[in-house]
């Protein structure tokens, strides 16, 4: 059970956390805090928080959980607007999609108070954002990847990760650094190529006949170029180590693959092909299984 | 109406075609020709096709429509083999995706019959393949598009229409090098994309790791590199000049989004991103549109 809780940012991922929670009852109220009134008036209209504060102090007094779930740039100039306020109960947390960058910017931020900050990041995402978008079941079934620090009190971990259950995420612990890795290649990554693939067409002279023709592998192919350029560009940045690293890998893979074509190398294409798409059916086969039911107990005769 | 309809290929493709004219009760009678045995017999089982033919010559005697339903490689000598037994009152048509490499491979085995030749491409697909895959309501409100050759009669052509229409489809016309230049890029390209980025992952040594954390947004990425590889390696081939000037072009832009990540200019990325995302956002809500039941008649005081 959780008393205060305050969200910064109260779009899809802060506002599906609070409906989370006050749809469980787990929490006594929900204050939100964000730069955009018309989205704070909104959270307030459809049940998603209970008050909104207008100064750091009147948000933080006898806070109990923080969850940041504003674009990663910001997380700094928040986290520094909170500190004069920061009470020895208070655990505070993020939902940002990258880590390394956020571990940084809470230490610049927090300096020693930095233990009472436990980074998070829900893998979970809707085409739509802001408020409207909120759903308490956003997170069911669906990752949260805690990063914690060395300085975190491990029931300020627990406290975190027991949020983030109740809202029906399973708890994965990665480091910073192992995560950002991991999602540059299979998140970051494939939003820029979506969106520069989208991008690209639309500057042809003859988009407009392309657009006509484009059908459901197309739809959903570029679906992640639906997200917010805002969120992303941030995301980018934050991560633009990682996301180099693995862009140079593809785009040494799609050299490779230009060379194959030209050559018409087609055993070769076929290869490639085939590998990615048994890989892709052994990778859906596994999440299938691990979403399917438990297989009923088994009789045994002992 | 139609007689004898004779699908070369009885998979998702053909066999969709055979459902949705047999469910419409539009064909007296449907004959299956394959390579692979098994699925001519379970396109039997499933109702898809009435009989198989063991030569060409069956196959072809007395036969008002034949759809040529394999790998685009297949075309020419499928209608090589048919040539001799080709009567006057059949219409030939295929639903290969591409359409320059097909025109010529029917002109090179056809000669002076290819005039009963119409070439053509249903814009419909799914994730799995096989005569299990076929349903008859697969090319639903889809596009067929038709690339009509000089030498056809409009007669002809408009049987092959019929036969579209009749499963659901909305009739285009392009020629076959428009065809290609549209699907290199709106088709052909992202599924190379989807198959690379894919087989990239697969081969990193931390490829469970990255398997693991790949959520809802990757997976709709790389739907389209669950198809076949032999489909997609023969379509790369077969519009290979427009898929690699496609390739390059896409390179070129990847190229530019690393150096502007490499430059941290964040707001040239942010202007790609939003470029990409309302021009996707345009696009779903024409389709959308255009998919939405016509709006009730309006009054008026007239």
């Amino acid at each position: 059970m959780f008393g205060k809780v305050v969200i910064y940012g109260v779009g899809l991922i802060g506002g599906s956390f609070a409906l989370a929670l006050k749809h469980k009852h787990l929490v006594r109220e929900v204050v939100g805090v964000g730069r955009n009134p018309h989205a704070i008036a909104r959270a307030l209209q459809l049940g998603i928080i209970d008050s909104m504060a207008s100064t750091p102090e009147e948000a933080m007094r006898d806070a109990d959980l923080v969850l940041i779930a504003a674009p990663v740039a910001q997380t700094e100039s928040i986290l520094a607007a909170i500190l004069p306020h920061l009470e020895p109960q208070t655990v505070v947390t993020d939902a940002g999609s990258t880590k390394s960058d956020v571990v940084a910017a809470a230490r610049a931020a927090l300096g020693a108070h930095v233990a009472q900050f436990v980074p998070g990041h829900p893998i979970a995402g809707r085409e739509k954002n802001g408020p409207e978008a909120a759903i308490p079941d956003l997170y069911v079934g669906k990752k949260a990847v805690l990063t914690p620090l060395p300085e975190n009190a491990e029931h300020h971990v627990e406290r975190v990760a027991q949020a983030w259950a109740a809202c029906g995420a399973i708890i994965h612990q990665l480091s910073p650094q192992e995560h950002d890795r991991v999602f540059a290649a299979v998140s970051h990554l494939p939003h820029l190529l979506a969106y520069a693939l989208v991008d690209d067409i639309a500057h042809k002279p003859h988009a407009d006949l392309l657009f006509q023709y484009a059908a459901s592998g197309f739809r959903d192919f570029t679906r992640i170029a639906g997200s917010s350029p805002e969120m992303w560009r941030d995301i980018s940045l934050a991560n633009q180590e990682a996301l180099l690293g693995e862009l140079d890998a593809y785009l040494a893979q799609l050299t490779t693959l230009r060379g194959l074509l030209a050559a018409r190398d087609g055993a070769a294409l076929n290869s490639v092909y085939a590998n990615a798409q048994q890989a892709r059916q052994r990778w859906i086969e596994a999440i299938e299984a691990a979403e399917a039911p438990p297989p009923p107990p088994q009789e045994t005769s002992e």
